[in-house]
């Protein structure tokens, strides 16, 4: 399956690195598919073509696709319509025509996450280069899989609990009952559920796996915009997206000091090997003889890191995101000793 | 109540444009509020402070205020916990703190539009100076009126006919029954439905006047961007966003030439006037008596606009977007006899 490399920085600059590193592995003979959204004149200009919805041969051995999010709903709905087709007894998607949908807020992450799902699955490409619509957005979308299983998880349980959920199981058997084919007679409550949980696995799999996608902090050597990448490298860190390395766009290297360490930076005339896995810090480590949890936040300042220990779990606030994180059933219900932010690591001790 | 502007452009240009209309309207003595996300140090130093989630002043008349969701989130979650308790006789969601949910894709523009829609009925501000996320991001959210209340009319239609609705409502009556407290002994389904499109109409009324919500594209009088910026000045249409000019980072507005006819074109030395509303063609205009609809299109090629015709209504596609028109009820189930997109109008005839 193919590898997946994103980038964080400025639209400009995003484009510029990754025509760069399209060639860059198309010169080594992999199948490169440049991913990217509408509209991207940029990357437009950088490749040399009119990006469009389906995937096209943009230089040899480099496709590229425009993600049309209008587009993919309309696929998406298709194929939802032949699911309901098939097992709803008197569907009513059928009456709603995917010409007619318009994109909501949030929306187009999900088409996206299912579409590199898709261009990864499909066997013609080794490298896909993800030029996001933004840094928000494509870190938003990789913290999909990890956080809707967490909201799936605690209000299944929350629910479980619950005397709406007693009042309300009667009802559900006749309702599968209303909803679903003969094929259903005796509905399978597992059987949805065993899907999402299934997605959702696959999808952390994918993030959690840095051979399998990866990112690139793409910046100048500005002040402003080195602060900036620093604190996209750590909210990467939330989503446990691997960031391997920066690139610069303008400036020399060696102006930048240790801020990255231990990151190699490149440039886009001396780009670095994409090839190398950079021995990084894992987002997140567990010791359990220590009885600590090491996380790596590069890039914020202690004030911007918080902790709180609510119902079943911990929730570490930094970057504008929150990472819930289940622990080990042995140290469930224990309290927290310590916690100690020294940049670039939080320490969280039982 | 206050006045929302926005702009349409680059983080480091709108930040720039921003912080220059801030201080304008601030020596006319109008009580300002700039709004912003996190992180934005573009804006935190042309404010000359670094922003926090509550408003706080930066220069006399001018309060400034960074938007971050999970603070929002947890904000909102108190709110409907209270509403939940009030209503429901064993309420679950008062186990989940909301200071462990994270936010998911979409869920952080319904809470900037619910935090705007506050700013703006507080009588502390007369202008609000919204700086988004991304262009993309800022059209999404002034969208989500006027597409929430399509998604719910129309599914409500195709629900309303379907034999599933036939078959589930038996026990619609006792799930509420299940759910509420004596007080809503007979439940009435008639009071979420009145909430709901109330709040929908409301944010449509927004939208749609611009005394209360326009915008401004920001730009250079580069060529890519200069493209990119009518593509966003079309795409604004298309959510019933009224553009009232341009405002120039860098160049002369005279090289322009008519580009942006008929928006005045200013320059952050040379500022337009913000209290003069631009006579600008409507996004949609109907004239019964010619049986035509008009729509004001700017920045897209003829092959960028699509028009389809399904379902109850006209769906209109342009700039990755999809509005949908109902159409009068004398005109419902009629065929279009022709359509003709002459940039920068669309005009269709019945």
């Amino acid at each position: 399956m193919a590898r997946i490399i994103t980038w964080l920085g400025q639209t400009g600059q995003r484009a510029q690195v990754g025509g760069a590193v399209a060639r860059w592995f198309a010169q080594r003979h992999r199948r490169v598919l440049v991913v990217t959204h509408c509209p991207n004149p940029a990357l437009d200009r950088e490749l040399g073509a009119v990006l469009t919805p389906e995937p096209q041969e943009v230089a040899p051995g480099i496709k590229a696709v425009q993600l049309q999010a209008i587009v993919l709903l309309e696929q998406l709905w298709e194929e939802l319509k032949a699911l309901e087709a098939r097992y709803v007894k008197s569907p009513f998607f059928r009456d709603v025509y995917g010409q007619e949908l318009s994109v909501f807020p949030g929306l187009d992450s999900l088409l996206t996450l299912n579409a590199l799902r898709g261009y990864r699955q499909n066997d013609q490409y080794d490298v896909i280069l993800y030029d996001g619509a933004s840094d928000r957005e494509t870190l938003c979308m990789m913290g999909v899989p990890t956080l809707a299983d967490w909201y799936y998880q605690r209000f299944t349980q929350v629910l479980a609990a619950s005397e709406f959920s007693r009042n309300v199981s009667p009802f559900v058997s006749p309702l599968f009952g209303a909803m679903f084919t003969n094929s259903w007679d005796n509905p399978n409550p597992e059987q949805p559920k065993q899907l999402l949980e299934n997605l959702f696995r696959q999808g952390q799999a994918l993030v959690n796996d840095p051979q399998a996608l990866c990112a690139y902090l793409v910046t100048s050597d500005q002040d402003t915009e080195v602060h900036l990448a620093r604190w996209w490298w750590g909210s990467a860190q939330q989503v446990n997206v691997r960031v391997q390395g920066v690139l610069l766009t303008e400036g020399e290297p060696a102006t930048l000091g240790d801020r990255f360490a231990p990151l190699p930076v490149g440039t886009v005339e001396n780009l670095l090997d994409f090839d190398q896995m950079t021995p990084v810090p894992p987002p997140l480590a567990l010791d359990l003889e220590a009885k600590q949890i090491q996380l790596f936040l590069p890039g914020f300042s202690k004030s911007q890191v918080k902790l709180t220990q609510y119902g079943p779990g911990l929730t570490i606030e930094a970057g504008d995101q929150r990472r819930n994180i289940t622990l080990p059933s042995q140290w469930q219900g224990q309290s927290i000793t310590g916690a100690r932010f020294h940049e670039p690591y939080l320490t969280i001790t039982f």
